[in-house]
């Protein structure tokens, strides 16, 4: 058994309005000194066995992201 | 300025239907060897200064994560 963590965020030139929404609520809150908040999903996979790089970006690709307006890294988490 | 990734994933014990429907998908798609899928947030935040550990907390505390059925880690991503 394998685990495999796959980060998916907005492409930097895409505009986050969760991440704008967090960014003023801290400012309310009193955490003045936050300048930007980003957004994102975070994904932690079991895989049967080791895990096939090219398998799981595929994955992530199809299922996980969307290529048009998200960039997805991964990573073991062994 | 400091840049600091807080994860928030739903505590182990709380059951997680996003995970579940994207584990139910990848069956679908083919890639059979997934087990297990949980779903969670991923916040990159920029702090002006130097990022100061215990305010992070609070903030993720406060207004990232729910603490009663959430768990989140911080780090730094400098």
């Amino acid at each position: 058994m394998s685990r495999v963590i796959v980060d998916v965020m907005l492409k930097p030139e895409i505009h986050d309005p969760q991440g704008d929404a967090v960014l003023s609520a801290s400012h309310r809150l009193g955490f003045s000194n936050v300048s930007r908040v980003r957004q994102g999903k975070r994904f932690e996979l079991e895989i049967d066995g080791p895990a096939d790089e090219k398998e799981i970006e595929e994955l992530a690709r199809e299922l996980l992201a969307n290529p048009v307006i998200e960039e997805f890294t991964l990573r073991s988490a062994d």
